[in-house]
């Protein structure tokens, strides 16, 4: 075979052979073939599209590029989440202990923030001694004992993947389906995945925009599941304004402390119980989703997800102290208010704009490698629907310096659009695709 | 500025501004944008075009990208002409010297041949001491003297084409009109031409397989012209069957030279007649089609071009002697007659299937750099029309061994189609498009 050849092929739009997918994935690895052929056959994938058998050999071979790994001690009462990347989405940190609270098993490799999208291994080191760096038996033993573990990656997953990813970052080939698809499938089977619940997110703060291609994502995921035989569920959630109210690190544990304890914000514990339900659907230790969401909520409520929570945080070397006293955990010298300049519905808290003001406060990184600061960040006080006053507070700010915080607040007040009419809530969910 | 931004509003359909243009050709010039870069571009060129402007910005900055050669010495008495590239094309050599006997200067930069395609430099090598590495000084010398020059690049022309294409030949982004027309035109322009005559070849022997695809081609390049301020004028001609009779380097050499004497294969001498006329009506001395084409025939028959053709290699150090003795030039050792099994009407002589065959016996190459031999090659005695008998001579296989001789033989046999019905002849000129 000839990398040329099955560039042209996909270029004149013909459907690639199984054989075909998997020889260029292994070139791709293996660097025999040359990043400018990967990035126009990316490309032409991008523009010509992928059929769904095309979309499972890649999301295949990918997974088969590097070490798969083998979660079977466990006995199958694994259930794994992921979401498509947001802004104050610490779901995470409550779903995974109330799973693990209901009987199941959640082993999840997270990554690091970038750009606009929060990272849950940067959260989780706001907890002082909290080790994301576990090798492979670690991983196993944490999981085991406490239920729960979250960390960076423990082997060589779908090296395919990441160099493909590094590449279509850099060629304008990112926004494209079977690709978007197969890059998280891959990692997520070659991590051990049977069953997967997926918190696809739509609007501002998301890399889709609109329901309509988030909901092709979507089944998109769920077919190539059916086609590697792994249980995917999507939930279709909103992001065109911040997930809860914190947008940083530290800040963000303390949110889903407060959730984990039965309180948190309403949207947020919302979504978090919706996210839960459905992975106790696909573990099966619930019947229907109304009792999964019952399940959810008792759990909650009842302390047991929140010892989960301690154990786990304890399991991988966190300081538990912190957590059971979460003003402990580093904050910020300074706090400022940002109130509103005048009276209104508010018709839109621009989600991505929050989330590049936390950056520039130092919550996130505009390249992977740069250090962040735990402290920093955003607490939005205020919710699209909402009807405020001139004068009321609308965030609180966190941050290293006043001239830091100045800077905040003036992009924040830009925000927000304020209406004369009374305007709708956002839902926490648009849809669940169960199949 | 920033690449990916430029990839993504062309893979996003849009249409590129002069500036990003320039950008995007200077970052690929230096190397400051990668090779990956380039490759996504090009493809996304590929399946989404350009307007006539966008290729127009493309071809300025190509030629921007490097040298540019004044042929303003010349008194704006040059005329240019380019082949797509075919089989058996040695029209080169019959209409340079017939153009400048008609008071014009013919300043060629040519290339050397590659797979099914012949080059004019390998064919002029076949003459003793012919030598195509001219300096830009004595390219002008000879030019002014001997009305011709045919050389290999001079200077360096176009560089930003140079690594564009090596990139497009890799990825499968060759076939992209705006990609093709660009990169022929800005060649020609750096050169110095005022006035081209482009002869666009069609069918199994060319790039272009269809009349459609080639006007297409043909026209956009005129545009380009029109848009720089050239004149241009393409002759669309049938590649399908080996244009003329002789496949190779000498023995196409001895085909020019019996056509300057005056005799020649006859749909040749038209094609050479019709791409000549072309080039005086360009070049203002004559008035009309029809005066044109008698003034190339006189020029023909009546020795003027032959001499000019003489004039001319000897002004490039070639052997004279050689050209005045054309057994003098190389010739093979096995000269094998291949005989036709069967009696019928001839329906195709693959034009591609005989180079290929050519190439195998060593008068071409499958990658660049590769040595070729001058004197083998395909002598084609039959034409698509012709009556043909069993046991009638169908071509002459020149060969250095009897086993070469054989494998061509088998591979000949198979590139002609008898039929049983009377076939009509191929027109040697399909249509010329003047502006």
């Amino acid at each position: 075979m000839r990398a040329v050849d099955i560039i042209a092929k996909k270029r004149d739009g013909g459907a690639l052979g199984s054989a075909e997918i998997a020889w260029f994935v292994d070139g791709l690895t293996s660097g025999d073939i040359a990043d400018y052929q990967v990035a126009a056959w990316a490309m032409a994938v991008l523009l010509r599209g992928m059929s769904d058998r095309e979309t499972i050999d890649l999301t295949t071979a990918m997974v088969n590029s590097g070490e798969v790994i083998d979660l079977s001690s466990l006995d199958g009462r694994v259930v794994d989440k992921h979401s498509t990347g947001g802004v104050g989405d610490k779901t995470t940190l409550v779903v995974a202990p109330v799973v693990a609270a209901a009987g199941l098993y959640v082993a999840k490799m997270s990554g690091r923030g970038l750009g606009f999208s929060g990272g849950t291994l940067d959260k989780l080191e706001s907890v002082a001694g909290y080790n994301v760096n576990l090798g492979l038996d670690a991983y196993m033993r944490v999981v085991s004992q406490a239920g729960v573990v979250v960390a960076g990656q423990t082997a060589d997953l779908a090296p395919a993947d990441g160099k493909l990813y590094a590449l279509r970052d850099v060629t304008a080939t990112v926004p494209s389906l079977p690709l978007i698809a197969s890059s998280i499938m891959s990692k997520k089977i070659a991590g051990g995945a049977n069953a997967i619940v997926l918190d696809v997110k739509i609007g501002r703060g998301a890399f889709m925009a609109s329901i309509e291609a988030a909901r092709e994502l979507a089944e998109m995921m769920i077919r190539i599941g059916e086609g590697v035989g792994r249980r995917v569920t999507a939930v279709l959630s909103d992001m065109n304004q911040p997930l809860g109210s914190a947008v940083g690190n530290a800040i963000e544990v303390k949110e889903a402390i407060a959730t984990l304890k039965g309180g948190g914000p309403v949207m947020f514990r919302e979504h978090c119980v919706e996210v839960a339900a459905e992975m106790l659907l696909l573990g099966e230790v619930a019947d229907n989703p109304e009792a999964a969401r019952m399940r959810v909520s008792e759990l909650l409520s009842g302390g047991q997800a929140w010892e989960r929570f301690v154990a786990w945080i304890g399991a991988q070397g966190g300081d538990t102290g912190q957590v059971e006293n979460p003003d402990r955990l580093p904050s910020a010298p300074i706090r400022r208010q940002v109130l509103a300049n005048d009276e209104g519905h508010v018709a839109q808290v621009d989600a991505r704009e929050v989330a590049l003001t936390a950056v520039a406060l130092g919550a996130g990184r505009e390249k992977k490698g740069e250090p962040i600061d735990h402290c920093v960040g955003v607490e939005v006080l205020c919710r699209v629907g909402d009807s405020i006053e001139a004068g009321q507070p609308l965030f609180v700010v966190h941050a290293q310096s006043e001239k830091a915080a100045q800077a905040a607040t003036q992009r924040l007040v830009r925000s927000v659009r304020l209406a004369d009419e009374a305007v709708e809530l956002l839902p926490a969910v648009y849809e669940v695709i169960r199949r």
